[in-house]
């Protein structure tokens, strides 16, 4: 298999004078990056400043016959650690976003000065340097940021109320990126890395020090940061080797008739906190309307005991969903950007459960300008097309035609009829679970 | 059933003049509580200031019989918003962290000024209110904080960079908070709720609106702030009246023979990426050192195709963690106070697979401080327990004797024999379903 190659890529490494950042520094030199090595050269708990550290590492990349500047700025100043890139390089392609220090302290001794220290180190360092880093990413149509969070915010940690609270708003920060990032190949990840440094050294046994090693986080930033990555948005915790990502899971919950009252909530505690086999992964915030539009079959099924999760309704309920989601992928990737010309057409789809029944889903695929885009609701329209949810599969999957499903009145189209007829399935990669996954992974 | 009542608490409710605290605040005026009701009056972009509206509320919880003071106060100063309900009643029990503005703005066109506002109400407000009440909440060891988070925060949304990072920050520190508060009864939990408000009205349809009323997020803030709670921690997204949990899923994820490179990542991306069957649930981060030390097994059993989880080996090789966590619970509560005059010991309990086998978990049970802990490792212990995992269970279980299973040789004890005799595991609740369901989710 080909090594996966940085060359002539601008890499930015906050807090790379030690630790995981020098490894991520070292990292990339040795695999063509031009890397502009940041470090304030400060304690671990945020004081002093010297420029050594990062003169040090930058000193070893062009030992092994790389490229490397350093920069001593903190990373509460953004820019000027980004300028660094562009002065030098003339670019940003890259940003790892790795420098911080700790303030551990019980939230009853916490003083002010530990949590704002914290917060601007971490949160506001983070969005400081990745800020300065935008426009450029924006502008040239790529971007590679890996944020570092921590599994102390990811679970919470007694004494570290302050860097837990930096941690996950640093993770909060990744996801909201990622979906400003999506259209121009931008993409943002959070990692939870656990490795022996400066930060760890003091709590942990030196046995396992010698299998933490830094560099062991090094192939996933690496993979995350190429190219070839795909992914975006999400977290990863990893460690010793071991790497392993997580997600949201959301319980089946509960869907209480309104009004109600706190008694109520106590009286069905079980089904609200507690965990069955019926469970859901949410993706988007949007997500939980549709169970708050589905209320009443929500509440039906819920008293007849039924299992329906979220996830199952949306699965049962409309396949349609995930077959737009796959084209929705398709086209935020760019890569049906040249049916833009051909098509030129924006059509509405009104997807219902039987002929005559209410619409329970709109989509808008917009084939008419930039790339191409595709959301949930309605809009002026070219042609508009009416189809019972099971149909729409049936059809997206080959095993329904559509003139047969127009001629049988399966599927109704309202508008320019000749636009209509330039709009095909076919168009988009077809709803197999091969594509499902291609489209929900990085493609390597 | 019972009314839930907060007869003679203290609540502070901030961003109670409208929408979800308003409505909050009517809430606990009418159950029993004194209310504080914080407003700053300003604009839900964060600008102005007046007193008019949290008066109003001050006034119609009045007008119904209720007890209610205002305060004016940004939450950037909690001192003084704090200060208020000591003043006017002596003691804080309740706080709601609910104020908040909103400055949505691509992350391209945004200021520094939209951030740092944001950062100032939300997370910045939510820790500095928290802060003021905190000394008190731990002298009378009593305390419920519900902080305010958002389904923007956990799953990112265009437009929002400054308030997602902002909002997860708070669950982190919710987290936190949650640990730092167990053992004094403070208890603090993360909600995501979507209502009608000032922040919603803008972008949702009227009829949406309409089944988004505010009070239909009151049942789980009055359940989650009831002295019958136990939850702490947790974080939940709720609206129209649905409510649901979410937690952490963590995948099976790959562990790599060390050294590794990013090929190698590249081409397990699969299972590194991947979500399959075998998931786990961690809690604290800590957990992840588990998988770190048993390597081998793990890698051999991957090299197998085995499809042994994290979470399944955690339940089939350590039942005994299991337990240990429930008898933690159990201390951690308060629970066992009444033992530590009777036993004043403390136990090391050393947890093997097999006869001479290695020592794959040790625990220290101290019932000889304070109200009682259980922690993992090793300490001047009084006496020394060394058992096989599934024995332990069966003598917790009461399927075997503690006396038989010594005399076999399945239990070893070294050091203060009579202490020593002291410890049965009939100290502690039984490691029953019941037991595991009442020590993990609140008694109501």
């Amino acid at each position: 298999m080909s090594q996966l190659r940085f060359d002539g890529k601008v890499v930015v490494i906050t807090g790379a004078g030690n630790g995981l950042g020098k490894e991520y520094a070292l990292f990339f030199g040795k695999r063509g990056a031009k890397v502009v090595v940041n470090d304030l050269g400060g304690s671990m708990k945020g004081t002093g400043a010297s420029s050594s550290a990062a003169d040090k590492v930058v000193d070893e990349i062009k030992a092994a016959g790389g490229v490397a500047v350093a920069n001593y700025d903190s990373v509460e100043f953004g820019e000027k650690v980004i300028d660094t890139a562009i002065k030098a390089f003339g670019k940003i392609d890259i940003l790892i976003n790795n420098a911080g220090i700790l303030r551990d302290v019980s939230f009853e001794k916490m003083k002010d000065e530990d949590w704002d220290l914290i917060y601007r180190v971490h949160l506001k360092g983070t969005y400081s340097c990745t800020k300065a880093a935008w426009p450029y990413m924006r502008e040239q149509k790529y971007g590679r940021i890996i944020n570092t969070s921590s599994a102390s915010g990811v679970y919470g940690v007694f004494g570290q109320t302050n860097y837990c609270a930096a941690k996950m708003g640093i993770h909060g920060l990744t996801l909201a990126l990622a979906r400003e990032g999506l259209k121009r190949n931008i993409l943002v990840n959070s990692i939870c890395p656990v490795a022996a440094s400066r930060l760890t050294e003091t709590v942990m046994s030196k046995e396992l020090l010698a299998n933490l090693k830094p560099e062991f986080v090094v192939p996933l930033v690496g993979v995350l940061s190429h190219d070839d990555s795909k992914e975006t948005g999400a977290i990863y915790e990893l460690g010793a080797g071991y790497i392993s990502k997580l997600r949201w899971q959301r319980n089946q919950g509960y869907f209480f008739d309104t009004p109600f009252t706190p008694e109520d909530v106590r009286d069905k505690w079980e089904q609200v906190a507690g965990f069955g086999d019926n469970v859901c992964y949410p993706q988007t915030s949007s997500e939980i309307f549709e169970i708050f539009f589905n209320k009443e079959d929500f509440i039906k099924q819920q008293k007849e005991g039924k299992t329906t999760s979220a996830q199952t309704q949306q699965t049962t309920q409309a396949p349609s969903k995930r077959i737009f989601g796959l084209m929705k992928a398709f086209l935020d990737r760019g890569e049906g950007k040249d049916l833009i010309p051909k098509i030129q057409g924006v059509f509405n789809f009104e997807i219902i459960t039987q002929k005559g029944g209410p619409v329970i889903k709109s989509w808008v695929i917009d084939l008419k300008n930039g790339q191409g885009a595709i959301k949930e609701g309605k809009e002026q329209a070219d042609a508009t097309f009416t189809m019972i949810d099971d149909d729409f599969e049936k059809v997206c999957l080959g095993k329904l035609q559509a003139n047969e499903a127009f001629l049988k009145g399966q599927m109704k189209i309202k508008g320019n009829m000749k636009k209509a007829t330039l709009f095909t399935p076919s168009l988009f990669p077809a709803p197999t679970p091969d594509n499902f996954a291609k489209y929900s992974q990085p493609k390597l």
